[in-house]
């Protein structure tokens, strides 16, 4: 395909999973052309625009694949935006940012970054020895928590202790060479998730404070808008912008929040990108975080972030086994009025991987919540 | 591609137009994989699924084609169906039928199947001879439609004629060898349409009835609901569901309607395949046209035509001039709140040629229609 033929901008993907295919699908819907590319073949991204498949971290590759791009994104903070900026052709943006993926994706640089921007956050200490953590741990008391600087998600990579010996112990299997970090433990009520989108000139909107449910340290639902109050739904708002700017995030950024009793926020983390907590942004707002993201890293004007419904719930489709991905009860679920359903197209399902997910809307927060949990519990791949 | 390396169904569409591309984005968000056949490339579905473009009337083609697809449909009643069914693979199924497609081609078939129906239309008559016209129009009165059977859409293909000589010179146009057909004009305040949902099992989902308003012959705008009194709207579902029964209508057909001052609705034609009637239906609806379709041909449960809000505009952006297609406009619209902007990656323009439409939503009509108008307006190809 030859991209000088194109009369619509093409927006380049950096990866090619569920993010890149919903932010390719709302990119197409505006006719712009999308370019993936991935280092391996990834069903989430066949069949949606130009899949280009090769070494991504060689800079022949990078420099073909950013070639007439209007912009170029990424689908996870580990994308070799190293590689691809040293060959950025001249009039090619990547968003976000080199940088603001730099200040995300090691943890103590992050916290580092949120804290001296005045962000209220958990008690962390930056630990490179043994020794360094018991004395935090000390001081905070337990039970704390463990975290990789580097590659930590969905519960891999963190662990919280309840003494000095599963510390030892979670230290060893953890720690890296410049050690972990430590963090005191936030008696939370609730995990809550703030969407921004921000172009590149400061231009933002900001979603509505959602409700995220987590089991076995992994999404489990979302529910929006969350049921808190207004000064905590005014707090989130505030924290979650604010930390998007310390970022200087561009494009959509996730901002994970603990509510706390009193009625404080506390940043969680930051993912410089579309995310879990968003989609049921598709089809229950005006416009979703996905066609957001792709708005604000061409600096297009940005959409209405509203629900077009009064609730919106998510559930999310996990793996359940090992193997060849084969859709069951997918009818079941379509049974069940107003329910979406989104499979990523993942050939191989393994235990809790994404394959897909369930959105919902109505007026009445339980009635959706049970539409899409049956739903999402029909569907086994 | 290698389809039997799929473990997802795959959906044949028959062209490669905007209706096979929205069709192909409601299939794959629920993971099914996509295969279009067209007789030369086609902006819409590049970028979508599998484009095999070839002589879509070569048996062996159409034979590779429908290889591996779970079911297939036409995106136009005018793609090569007739062909297809006699080289569909056993268990492959062609929806809707190719029978359906038959009573639909032909506007004096479709019009005596639906007046043998007990459906109520406009007075016609197949006229084989001027003469028959002639004494068809005496016997209407004055002004009557001259419509060719075959090929006629958007205003191409029908003429209203004031007199007999405006009939002379109307029949030496357009009449084809078994002649034309005549119908009265009808004094009609409203075209409405009413788009149904039907397996081949019969179960079906009627869309709430919509006020299609044209310009020029051309579907301009359509908002749903449409502004009428409940006994109209109840008469325009079973009129609708009734001819698409009548015509065994399986997938989406869409039913075109006159309303007339006393209340009564009449069959305006039969289109079986999503219409520009129902776009508004990928944002305003639970269950979009497009998805619905898919679920129908596929014998899936049918999901919920319901609205999601209170009123849904949409607004067509023609071609107003011949040449390479280059968006221009396009952030003017994407600021205005709450719309969505949908260009179907056509690289040609012509004049008023489909390019794309403008959904807009919300509460207050004359506002929501607005703002659809508005954005619509700013963009220019």
């Amino acid at each position: 395909m030859n991209s000088s033929s194109h009369a619509f901008p093409t927006l380049g993907i950096l990866g090619g999973g569920q993010l890149g295919r919903m932010t390719a699908m709302a990119a197409i819907r505006m006719g712009l052309h999308v370019r993936f590319l991935a280092p391996k073949p990834a069903g989430p991204m066949q069949g949606l625009g130009e899949n280009i498949v090769a070494d991504w971290t060689d800079p022949e590759v990078l420099r073909r694949f950013a070639e007439g791009c209007a912009a170029i994104t990424v689908e996870s903070e580990w994308a070799p935006a190293d590689r691809l900026t040293e060959v950025l052709p001249q009039g090619v943006a990547l968003w976000p940012a080199l940088e603001t993926l730099r200040l995300i994706r090691d943890k103590g640089v992050q916290k580092k970054t949120l804290a001296d921007a005045g962000l209220p956050l958990p008690d962390f200490t930056l630990c490179p020895t043994l020794d360094a953590a018991r004395a935090a741990a000390a001081s905070y008391g337990y039970p704390v928590l463990l975290k990789k600087y580097r590659g930590s998600y969905d519960g891999y990579g963190n662990i919280t202790v309840q003494d000095e010996d599963d510390l030892k112990a979670g230290w060893e299997e953890l720690a890296d060479d410049d050690g972990l970090l430590v963090e005191a433990f936030v008696p939370f009520v609730r995990e809550l998730a703030v969407l921004v989108a921000r172009r590149p000139d400061g231009a933002h909107v900001v979603y509505p404070v959602s409700y995220t449910e987590q089991r076995d340290h992994r999404c489990h639902a979302v529910v929006v808008p969350a049921d808190i109050r207004p000064e905590v739904e005014q707090e989130a708002r505030r924290v979650g912008l604010a930390a998007v700017e310390a970022v200087g995030g561009v494009g959509l950024t996730a901002v994970e929040l603990f509510e706390l009793e009193d009625g404080r926020v506390l940043v969680n983390e930051l993912a410089p990108r579309p995310h879990n907590t968003g989609h049921y942004s598709i089809e229950g707002c005006y416009t979703s975080q996905f066609e957001n993201h792709v708005r604000a890293v061409l600096g297009w004007p940005l959409g209405d972030p509203g629900l077009r419904e009064p609730v919106s719930v998510m559930v999310n489709i996990l793996g359940h086994r090992e193997g060849e991905a084969e859709p069951r009860g997918l009818t079941d679920a379509l049974a069940i009025a107003g329910v979406a359903v989104h499979l990523y197209g993942k050939s191989e399902v393994r235990s809790n991987r994404k394959m897909g997910h369930v959105t919902a809307g109505g007026a009445d927060p339980a009635e959706v919540r049970r539409r899409a949990e049956e739903a999402a519990g029909f569907i086994h791949l």
